[in-house]
């Protein structure tokens, strides 16, 4: 099947971050064609000067956690960890699926197309993702056996979780870890080891809170970036999130093992934790950073062009310079530098030849995107774009929304699904 | 001519807070029917569950700056002014018409209904404020002749400006000033004169940044909001913009005046400019706080919801205190305290009976907005509400968007010529 979006300005990531006017041409799950014209195709996509852009990558969530929107807000950090805990230990298999799909449906709506998740019962979130055709890492949340709810030992069930899903379409298996809060050296090293052999990623909590860091110095004497770097347990497959709370020499640690990093501006200003994760810093040191959402209670959505913008207005305005983290730079850690945190580098996050044909189509007739012209498309999308700007989203060549009509899940039932939820979950 | 809006949840933001679901009627310009059914009406909006509340107030704005919108990004702050005062002057009345229409179309669509502006050439900016159906309180800028480039006496061209716009139907004729920096003691009390015996809003910028404010104390001896309240030229119609420099004593001076605060979260932080306003003082010490976009050369949108947002986020974060500015009062912030702050108290901001007919249908079936009960509705539209979610605005009765159709302003054509706009003044 060859679909062609016609003449669209295609903003493409690519090394020279060009912006083309044209065709992008889809064969299957591939690109075949970009800014040219004129090649036959059996669908056709008519953009008439739309934005055709990359999928974003959000690469910090809690999928399950959007059916709790709206229940936990304004509350200082201990009181809100209580009443999530509350509201999580109620929850069933159904609940996390309808949790789930709220979440994707939400993703769709708002152009993401690659999300990692760090959560339990991933095989319940796996269906729901599969379901959607939004590419989900999905990381099975590990940690020490004496801390965890979950049956069995969580490692084993990890490593059970990612054997049984190595070969689904959109589900990318990988490995999650609580934090260091949690998890021993042991738990670490093993986790580690199994990510390494197995080639998956490795996402985990670092640093999101003051009180976490202080802790992990006054029981082993080292911050935690520095503990895990002298573990030797970080390697290019890791994926920090939040990493709010880091010395230059935790970042050094993370620069030096290749890794990523997700940044979480808005859930990390609205839960007031009070750290601001040193970008400028991070890019200068090697590390890769991408950017996350968290869960949606905390955030309280799953909008990635909210996420960009705040998070280059944070960087600015807690540093008193407004060139840190320019629009450019923003779109990248949303999209490129998106993809080679979810280990899928090379293989999406940009608009080129042979890319999987992850992409989504904003509308170019949208007041809050003009004047639009190639000298202020990458600074509108960031600055002025808005989630609901997109039209058409596309994942691995499939066609998950047209024209704003969401084709792979059937939209009122699970927003009827996801209000039963809240009611029996949320409502006291 | 009677509106019926049937079935809806109505945050009507009432002494009360209360939400109830049901019918509002509208007769001519007013609401005449709160939460009933069955009233009969020549023109019906079925709801079914959407959502109706207030139209929002954007209290800070420069509507006319929409057209150079990407053009002046990530940089800093001399910079930035330097690059907007070179497009500045290249602007004719047919330029800042196109402005001021792409900033009102962005305005109806994000389900804003009243701004104040504050800019020069209000008289152009006038006719494209009538025929969009917004209302716009427009205060004339006023500065000290010495600094200026309008053709006669400031003041004598405001006062002119006002008399010859009393009479509009959407058009609140007003007084605004530049700031301290260009504005000496007599102008002020000139302004704040004519404002008191006319009983028209007076606008100013103020402590925006910490380099005026050093300014002015090395010149005067004292800072910004001291000086202002020891000529007692602050009184309840007074509203200043920004204010993010301010002191506990200045504060203090605002508060005793009665007088109302629009505080510009995005652009203080995407400028970079270092100060975050002292909101929870503000309110403890009387002064009515509302919220404002500022020109899109800063923000770069006039997105009401994502400034609430934005203002939660930066209270929460840079006080490590996520329970300050809580949804409820951001929202009140943008309608209850914008419509005081607006001069319009009274008169707007709440859906009551005998009020003015400002009112916004948000799509109840959007899934960002959901699980969507009574008790999360406050916090979704807040944290999780998006602009693009309204789908309905009235004006004083005036219906200007229905079902996303805006139906006051030929969108192609302000398209358009916004383009052109932005090729002439900021291709270069």
């Amino acid at each position: 099947m060859r679909t062609a979006i016609r003449d669209a300005w295609i903003v493409t990531q690519d090394a020279d971050r060009s912006i083309v006017r044209g065709d992008v041409v889809i064969d299957g799950d591939v690109i075949v064609s970009v800014g040219g014209s004129g090649v036959e195709a059996d669908r056709e996509i008519q953009a008439g000067g739309d934005i055709v852009m990359p999928g974003l990558v959000n690469t910090h969530c809690h999928a399950a956690m959007s059916v709790m929107k709206g229940s936990v807000d304004d509350l200082n950090f201990p009181q809100f960890l209580e009443n999530v805990f509350r509201i999580d230990s109620d929850r069933n298999d159904a609940d996390l699926d309808a949790g789930a799909r709220l979440g994707l449906l939400e993703m769709i709506r708002g152009g993401t197309t690659t999300f990692v998740d760090l959560y339990y019962s991933q095989d319940v979130i796996a269906k729901a993702v599969e379901e959607s055709g939004v590419r989900g890492i999905l990381c099975w949340a590990v940690l020490d056996e004496e801390f965890t709810t979950q049956s069995g030992n969580p490692m084993d069930n990890c490593r059970r979780f990612c054997e049984s899903h190595s070969s689904m379409r959109k589900v990318v298996p990988g490995v999650g870890l609580q934090g260091v809060y949690v998890c021993g050296p042991e738990t670490w090293e093993e986790a580690s080891s199994y990510s390494i052999e197995s080639g998956r990623v490795m996402t985990f909590h670092l640093s999101e809170t003051r009180g976490e860091v202080n802790e992990h110095q006054r029981k082993t004497g080292m911050r935690p970036g520095d503990w895990l770097g002298s573990m030797g347990v970080l390697h290019p497959g890791c994926l920090a999130a939040h990493s709010a709370w880091l010395t230059l020499n935790e970042v050094r640690a993370l620069g030096r093992a290749g890794m990523s990093v997700s940044t979480c501006p808005v859930s990390n200003m609205k839960l007031a934790t009070g750290g601001v994760a040193p970008i400028p810093e991070m890019m200068e040191h090697g590390v890769n950073v991408s950017i996350g959402t968290d869960g949606s209670a905390t955030n309280n959505s799953v909008d990635m062009f909210a996420e960009m913008k705040t998070l280059g207005l944070l960087q600015k305005s807690s540093r008193w310079d407004a060139t840190v983290t320019p629009a450019q730079s923003l779109l990248d850690m949303a999209t490129i530098g998106g993809a080679k945190a979810a280990g899928m580098g090379g293989r999406t996050g940009s608009i080129e030849k042979g890319k999987l044909a992850d992409l989504i189509v904003l509308d170019g007739k949208a007041p809050n995107l003009r004047p639009l012209l190639p000298q202020n498309m990458v600074s509108n999308i960031v600055y002025s774009g808005n989630a609901l700007n997109v039209k058409t989203v596309m994942c691995q060549g499939d066609l998950l929304m047209h024209d704003r009509e969401v084709l792979s899940m059937d939209e009122a039932q699970v927003l009827s699904k996801a209000e039963d939820a809240w009611l029996k979950l949320c409502s006291r």
